[in-house]
């Protein structure tokens, strides 16, 4: 059983309005020198697979087929065994 | 400036539909072998702070006020200066 972790990130330059939103709120609940606030998605996957190259090989297919939208996100897999 | 990355997921034992059908869907584009699929997210605060102590802090409050709804979701808080 191997566990993948897959960090899924809105890439730079694209707008986030759920960010500023997030912010906008931190702001107003009191907390200053906020910078900035990006949200993305973090999924872990639990994979029936012994290898942990198969494991990376098939999430990072996974990726590009579904979790992340390639067009404006980056995404990031990190395998455990 | 420093940058917190925070991962929200949800508890254990807490049901995950969100998770189930991307794994359903993932099944369908021909994925075998998935055991299991969660979904949390992964937020980047950027503050204008000094001290990676005070971030962390910070950010550990903005958790627990706005970021993840501790009835059903742990989080957890990196600081990088």
């Amino acid at each position: 059983m191997i566990l993948a972790k897959v960090y899924v990130t809105l890439k730079k330059g694209v707008l986030d309005p759920q960010g500023k939103t997030v912010k906008h709120a931190l702001n107003s609940l009191g907390f200053a020198g906020l910078e900035d606030v990006r949200i993305g998605k973090y999924m872990e996957v639990t994979l029936d697979e012994k290898s942990p190259e198969a494991a990376r090989k098939a999430v990072t297919s996974m990726c590009e087929k579904l979790l992340a939208n390639t067009v404006i996100e980056d995404y990031r897999v990190e395998v455990e065994s």
